[in-house]
């Protein structure tokens, strides 16, 4: 290999050109070149310039993984989920999408399904791949594991945060969300309130409940039925402890449901009882799972934990992380009433 | 740069092998190497086994970028869906993944919301990552465009088949989930059946009431009330239409709903009307959209399209085509029968 002996000679126009000539025409070897394309360190800063504007000087057309490693960007992220159903993967997913913009950057997601070992497979595959940066959904909004310090690129936990307070987490609101539906509900004109929920095993329904709890509490009051009824996540269970709770307490005037499928429950009963949604009985869910919530009898008002809202920050806190300037500890975004007609004022 | 001075000299073990050590232990310059690691078509055949020899022998590790260019494979698939709810690529893509293997294979999964410059840049950003190959998945059981014949990787398209017979496409098997659910009935001691389904410029609808109307005219039937009831894909539609199905027609037997959002409309009404399923009227919905059908009251029989199943075998054609054996044409994976508990035999 001859070194530099044709410096500054343009490559033929009429081929490709290659690497050989980006180096020929800097007036380094190709080793050099290549060096100082890839961003290795050996190579002294004026050199690197050199190259870099040789490379852009002859229109050098490296493929793709190249040119990334000039940039050191290749406009793809991946989103790590261990959320097996998607749902809130996919809202999440799109959200991030649109605030990278979607001709700007690919988000590509990767299913580890809760299992320490598919997620640390597909974690390789996507650094191997050159991703940007990452975002990792959990299945639940209970505390994960960190997937460490280490790693090349940011990452920004979503909807389950990391247990390490340096990273940086996005927590969707379910306390609260949990306050904003008895405060719906209060200010529907309603005292009597029942809050009907899933499985007391999840951070979910804990911290709804206790958003719920305290807002009632600050008007003094105690929810119908004298306890939070815990349960299962089905409308089985919305069907049963309604029935339960119209045997205890036949003053009832509104229920609050732990989510839109525990409140399909809660309305069919209401519904066989000849109990009035919404004139007697309110009845307000959680999740705002469209398939369930507007096709409900009434249409369900429920509360939107605003999930592709929280893509979109993670997807700007994450660019924010790329640029140099990464955030840590837990963010909360704040969910949203959605009314439809399962809730309205007492007359 | 000196050629080949010091051939055959292995590496010092205590720093990382570099290019330029693999270069000179198989007595070549650097850039041969590159070439020859690259896969890049200038190097003699000889040449670049011994560079591949080389750098065996001297573990020389490359990033893995470059180690993927000498097997000519990343082990990562792209999966380019259109199915905005993720309803379908979902099980499609977990089903690629059980069949690729967990530990071999990554599938990235991008969203391209039934938007061609989105497809397009997704499929950009896809193979400038090197995918070994893509799953292209549609929103609708129908016809698309195809991606071409000019892509770099294997494409096998699942869900909505591509318009060019020379691309392999599979689909689910509308018509024989259609012929299945009337056979279920049938077995059951049906006679009087009527199908209510959703909209008709869906081919899904269109094709479920092809088998359904086949099935029956083997037996000599007509569908109960005459004709399809072609509507909606809403529950507010199957309530709708059983109301005006019961009205026209008192002695039907059993329902095929076309989803099961619409046998939710239908169980709801017949509950209403006191008409016992399964025993008086037995209802079959079509989907297995778990938090629809095992919710229902009671359980609700369904065909599922076998979307796993699908993508299962979707994995395995891109394998093969990988490999060097394409197909073509497209191929339909059958649906299977779920029983539960809203049809049972007429006793």
């Amino acid at each position: 290999m001859s070194r530099g002996s044709t410096a500054g000679e343009p490559a033929p126009a009429n081929r490709n050109v290659t690497l050989r000539d980006v180096a020929r025409f800097a007036g380094v070897s190709v080793a050099t070149a290549s060096k100082a394309l890839n961003g290795q360190p050996q190579v002294r800063a004026e050199t690197r310039a050199r190259v870099i504007q040789a490379a852009e000087q002859l229109s050098f057309s490296p493929n793709t993984i190249a040119q990334s490693l000039i940039t050191q960007r290749t406009g793809t992220v991946g989103l790590l989920t261990s959320d097996l159903e998607g749902r809130f993967s996919i809202p999440i997913l799109m959200g991030a999408e649109d605030a990278f913009g979607s001709d700007q950057t690919s988000v590509f997601l990767c299913d580890a399904r809760d299992d320490a070992i598919r997620e640390k497979h597909h974690l390789r595959a996507l650094l191997s791949r050159r991703v940007d940066g990452l975002i990792v959904v959990g299945a639940r909004p209970d505390t994960r594991t960190s997937l460490g310090r280490e790693l090349p690129v940011p990452v920004v936990y979503a909807y389950a945060p990391s247990d390490d307070p340096r990273d940086l987490s996005l927590v969707t609101d379910n306390v609260g969300g949990g306050r904003m539906a008895v405060d719906h509900l209060l200010r529907c004109g309603r005292r009597r309130i029942a809050h009907i929920t899933g499985d007391p095993d999840y951070g979910a329904a804990q911290d709804r409940a206790r958003g719920a709890l305290e807002r009632l509490a600050e008007e003094g009051l105690e929810p119908a039925g004298g306890e939070v009824w815990f349960g299962m996540w089905s409308e089985a269970w919305g069907r049963g402890a309604t029935r339960m709770l119209l045997e205890r307490c036949t003053d009832v005037d509104a229920i609050f449901a732990g989510s839109d499928e525990i409140a399909r429950g809660v309305l069919d009963v209401l519904h066989e009882e000849r109990i009035d949604v919404p004139s007697r009985v309110a009845v307000i869910g959680f999740d705002n799972w469209k398939v369930l919530a507007a096709n409900a009898r009434p249409p369900l008002t429920t509360i939107d934990l605003n999930l592709e809202q929280l893509g979109r920050i993670a997807a700007q806190r994450l660019s924010a992380a790329m640029e140099g300037n990464p955030g840590s500890g837990v963010e909360t975004v704040p969910g949203r009433l959605v009314t439809r007609e399962s809730t309205a004022p007492l007359r």
